[in-house]
């Protein structure tokens, strides 16, 4: 696709190539990221981090990555606060905010809300979750992190086996995550939920017509054997129709390092896209995983920033001019080697 | 008035030639809102951007157009999360933050309350609205559009005429604009509104003691024909005693493209400070003008950007500065050729 | 103690020639709070600015502090729209937020959990306040403060005596500046609260065992006498156990211009850590003592702005680049000079 002033709204627009395109200005930009070098490329550009549901880690993580760039930050984070509480239609909101803005990114929990406000907005708009439906850059890093890590190991995501745990039906990384990797040769997919919680039947047939090995397990031990990923998800209790609902399955599938260590094979990468749930009736994966080299639950987080700052580079054109506007960095930086 | 280093609280504070004073200075700003060029006049100054009171438009509005100038924002949005709820006073709060700021936008629910805080206040402060009472900007940006929106149909404020619809009781916005548009010769004042909301009384006289033609209207068809402008306005639904009785006027005035073509004369230009009540039982301009290319509320914000960028220019006193400090833009920007 | 690169969590860490450290940053840093120049020595630097727990003064200061160097600041002010929320433990939130971060400032309502949230963080963090247990840079301010109010009347830290006055036993400022003091040769403390909101008694054993005098009054005026400094606290009324118990206590000692006329030295210092409380049946400092030129209270959140800007200068290692990253102002700037 041309990204060049376009919307970001559903993993439905990306082929390979697009994807290998947002890889490789993600992998530019890593010195700005770890604070080798500053760059000013977007001084004096304004994004609209409008987040009208609550999210601090995505919020920030577009902010942050916005300022990276060089560029500033207007926000909101509040639906209550804001003129859609007033009766305003996303139309009229999205024609106003890109009065103010060179691009914006939403998060709203209507499915749908996101690409309607698009639709009427002047600028680019980059997708940050629209309720149930789509999550575009959790998706991207998801992959990038899938890549690295396999990279690392020597290996491709042509061919990789991958284990998706968890609340399987609600969990739309999972979806969009599966998406994105269909897109690629050969794969196993081993699709773990508890009963009630499959992944929607229509997604598990278009992965294997598009020439996926699929396999449904109900306990977690046999499903995570032999596969080179385990992506595990929390219960998303705010889909659920009531929390009663929700309890039934939390807690149900709970990765330890004891398990980890009978069923699975040496250096099997840990992915979630986080938050992790740390009470004691969740754990869905537990803190005794922390010190497990292959936990790369934080990388995960660490590459959403690249994935963010190549989006914003390549809707705003900037990624061939990062380098020349670039400066060193003076003050103390932390060890940003990669996280264990 | 001399405008380096002062307060802006009220309306009344203006004669024309403050006014052409600021409009000249917007039109001046235009190209760094059209993101032609960049400006960093005000690198380093800090902007405490406070709203006591919900306001997503307006709180993003300041804020972007200070970003636009250079500098920097801080931001508070929640009245609860301050000091007040502690019973700060606004003396103390005025104290404190203009230690940390070199100027501050206030919004606050409460009449006269930003005028308090000014008082006790070492740098400028702008009235970003004190509940019922004022809102100077709001009433700028309308007279900016009107003064375009007539220069594109070769015609001036002074002789211009005017449909005020909906509700002239609450709606601070058409006090404040009235008292503007007073300043100029030889207007005419349509006065739209459902019984029991109607102008106040003293509003009305004193636009008729300065030379205008004021005349009432209780139905929309009547009031609308032959006139310049129509300036609709939305149920002032938290300035009435209860729900029930905000409830009795929701709805009355309707302005859709059947009604403006029956009624208005070609080319009547349709203005309203936003948010529009989009909601079925509201409606007060209907979604089927958004194609009418005499629709000029997106403008309206547009211009509000340039008028606040204009105040903050003039009151940091940096508006003859600003092209000695601007440098291109490199990043794709959207079509921003005037809205439809 | 080694400022760069570690955390700031606990006036603990601090001796008498870290102080003399960070106050002399503080010193180099007056002219950019002053606005007589402006310094980008942090541009590029992002501060996230963590507020779980509402403080609209506190959180301005480190932001604009912050921006008063040249870097940005991504922000939340909300416990309930933060992934905390959804059960992440503070060890995910600190591994994931120092990814997005050069620093990081952290209000918490529980005790400890700065500290905690520190241990996993890979970049600095400073404590904003961890509920009734520390405030560090408060603490620093205040002591700041005092040696600045002093020095005007020609006398040192060393040998002053000051009367603490009101909720001793909650007061966490108290406390941490107590520990501060201490550092100090031969001083005297006059501890005035009323009879149940003493001061912890280890407190006042450890300031006696480190050489000064400790005494205790139930009344103000006789505690009031004779000191150079007054430091008056509010009720801590969120940290009682019911609003019942805390508004006994409220209003009790109120300090106004008849009582310092009649019972306290000429040139007595006062000084309140803010928000004060103005509502009628609280006032422990009346407005009357506005124009007092002793009262220093707005000369505290100044030098907050100061200390705040030194800790980060300090911890990031710029503390001796920033007058080498300094430009000129060019706009408005209101008087500055030391407020009354």
């Amino acid at each position: 696709m041309d990204f060049v002033g376009n919307h970001i709204i559903s993993v439905d627009q990306f082929d390979r190539q697009d994807i290998a395109r947002v890889f490789a200005v993600a992998d530019e930009l890593r010195v700005y990221a770890a604070r080798e070098r500053i760059t000013r490329v977007l001084e004096g550009a304004i994004l609209s981090n409008m987040f009208f549901e609550p999210s601090t880690r995505t919020r920030l993580s577009f902010g942050a990555a916005f300022n990276l760039l060089g560029g500033e930050v207007r926000e909101t984070t509040e639906i209550k606060a804001s003129s859609l509480a007033k009766g305003e239609s996303l139309y009229d909101t999205a024609r106003v905010l890109s009065g103010y803005s060179d691009v914006i990114v939403m998060r709203h929990p209507t499915a749908g809300s996101v690409a309607e406000f698009a639709a009427a907005s002047r600028v680019p708009v980059i997708n940050g979750g629209d309720g149930p439906n789509e999550h575009p850059s959790q998706a991207l890093l998801d992959l990038y992190t899938i890549r690295a890590e396999l990279t690392g190991q020597g290996k491709k995501i042509d061919g990789l086996s991958i284990a998706l745990i968890g609340d399987l039906k609600y969990g739309r990384a999972v979806h969009s995550l599966c998406k994105l990797l269909a897109l690629y040769d050969n794969l196993q997919f081993n699709l773990v939920s508890p009963p009630g919680l499959e992944i929607p039947q229509k997604l598990a047939a278009q992965l294997q017509a598009q020439g996926h090995r699929v396999q449904t397990y109900h306990q977690m031990e046999a499903g995570i054997r032999d596969v080179d990923i385990l992506y595990v998800t929390r219960t998303q209790e705010e889909r659920f129709p009531s929390q009663e609902e929700a309890d039934r399955y939390k807690g149900l599938f709970r990765l330890n390092q004891l398990v980890y260590t009978q069923h699975c094979a040496p250096n099997t990468v840990i992915m979630h896209p986080l938050p992790r749930d740390s009470r004691a009736d969740a754990q869905e994966l537990d803190d005794d995983l922390n010190e497990n080299p292959n936990l790369a639950v934080f990388r995960q987080t660490d590459n959403g920033l690249l994935v963010r700052m190549a989006l914003f580079a390549l809707v705003l054109d900037v990624a061939d001019q990062v380098h020349a506007h670039s400066k060193p960095v003076t003050w103390f930086t932390a060890n940003r080697s990669p996280a264990s």
